[in-house]
């Protein structure tokens, strides 16, 4: 779309240092008295962040609201801080933007649909998580996705998000010139969740590439939707391709998500359950 | 992002015949016993779409659930179908990616955050329209917008929805190409809105160009977000360059709402409120 695509920011990534803080790349925050995250309904004047958030370690984020509170309602058995008929507020409950609930030092977020949706919860969450003085933060993003060449229920940690062209970048239009960024995931992470698939030996698990696209009908070569001009043979040659890419799945969100991690110093990974199949 | 642009849809588009049934861009859905709406949990084999639907002439969409309850109980009221005590059932309650509300002829759905989010709601939108065998449609976006040169409080109904280039298209990315589609808006349904506006005497309103952006924080040129690598003189820049474009607003929808209405033969446009101010 935009002219004048630059790889500057390529070699920016990986500069910044591992260390156990959240990084912020934006010289304005400093200057500002009060930061007020719009899309959560908290700010730094009305609420106190280290407080409230300064003890997160994990952050899990989803799609669906309903879907991460019952993932929270899951931790708080599995971390044993769970109590008879215990319910969990959503801490952004004066807004419908997203939903987002806390136990112990797991926080659980949605984050809508696509990557337009989950880059707005990201720049605001990694905010909260420096305004909270948070450190040795893993964030992992969950869900489920479409799965190419595996079997029914399988998982995918992703090694590296890879746009509809196959290629591992993340395009990022800023005042109307494109940047692209790295997509690259934490691999130690990722083998770090490969143990742990392997000591609960519930699901067939694989390491691979996840393609983000733009868009869920077309874009993935979906034959049902409201607009298709490309036959099944030609749907089964793209992901055919992608498949010999490298691809193991498909969603709409872990480009965007790579690439704020990378620039914030966060450790990320995405791991999906693959409930319906391309091929 | 995608290599080989084509512009070949740009010239399909307005081939579309202005008849008053829905269009549907695509030969396979005739051959599917069953369609099943996923995001909506609705379905043609548990659902009677006629039945349902079938009055609809007007529908309008926005990206908040509860603004889009909240609009639904102002409209009944209007509509002099209220009753005391009344509550509107959420639609799609067997899913919370989407809410939906209907009074009489007026349907209400959210769309979320971004034109991937809206995408997916309008392909589904679309096949329920067509399946409910619905005729002479308008659907209006209606939502909030960053204004540009505009009196805090005024309205924006769009003429063209332009890139983050200022460009009147929209990029629709198919099986890893890339295509451009126009984002006309409506002329008549423009001038109707304004007409409307005149009437109530209410609010300032204006007819100009809305821009979508990929990204709420850098593509729009804010200063709050994670990551910001711009100056506050270079944001101005950018933002008076829009100005002289004839952009009055920024939003993040309605470029793909232009496209999938314009394929589909459908009377559609976008008017917004604009509660904060870029310049």
């Amino acid at each position: 779309m935009a002219p004048g695509v630059t790889s500057e920011e390529k070699e920016k990534h990986g500069q910044a240092s591992k260390d156990s803080f959240i990084h912020i790349s934006n010289p304005h925050l400093e200057k500002m008295k009060e930061d007020v995250l719009y899309h959560f309904a908290l700010g730094t004047g009305t609420h106190d962040f280290p407080a409230l958030f300064g003890d997160i370690k994990f952050v899990c984020v989803g799609g669906s609201p309903s879907r991460m509170k019952a993932f929270i309602t899951y931790m708080a058995g599995e971390l044993g801080m769970a109590s008879p008929g215990c319910d969990y507020p959503n801490i952004c409950a004066g807004t419908d933007r997203y939903a987002m609930y806390k136990v112990g030092p797991v926080l659980s977020v949605s984050h809508g649909m696509g990557i337009p949706s989950i880059a707005i919860m990201l720049h605001e969450l990694i905010k909260l998580l420096y305004h909270s003085k948070c450190s040795d933060v893993t964030i992992v993003r969950i869900g489920t996705s479409g799965g190419i060449g595996l079997e029914p229920g399988s998982v995918v940690i992703t090694s590296q998000s890879v746009d509809a062209t196959f290629k591992p970048q993340f395009e990022q239009v800023i005042l109307g010139k494109s940047v692209i960024r790295s997509t690259d995931f934490d691999d130690e992470l990722a083998k770090e969740l490969m143990e742990c698939s392997k000591e609960i030996e519930q699901f067939s698990t694989v390491i691979g590439n996840t393609m983000c696209t733009l868009d869920f009908y077309e874009g993935q070569g979906r034959l049902d939707g409201v607009i298709c001009s490309y036959t099944e043979e030609e749907k089964l040659q793209y992901l055919n391709a992608a498949y010999d890419a490298g691809v193991r799945n498909i969603e709409m969100e872990s480009s965007v998500f790579a690439a704020i991690c990378n620039l914030s110093g966060v450790k990320g990974n995405s791991e999906f359950l693959n409930p319906w199949f391309h091929l």
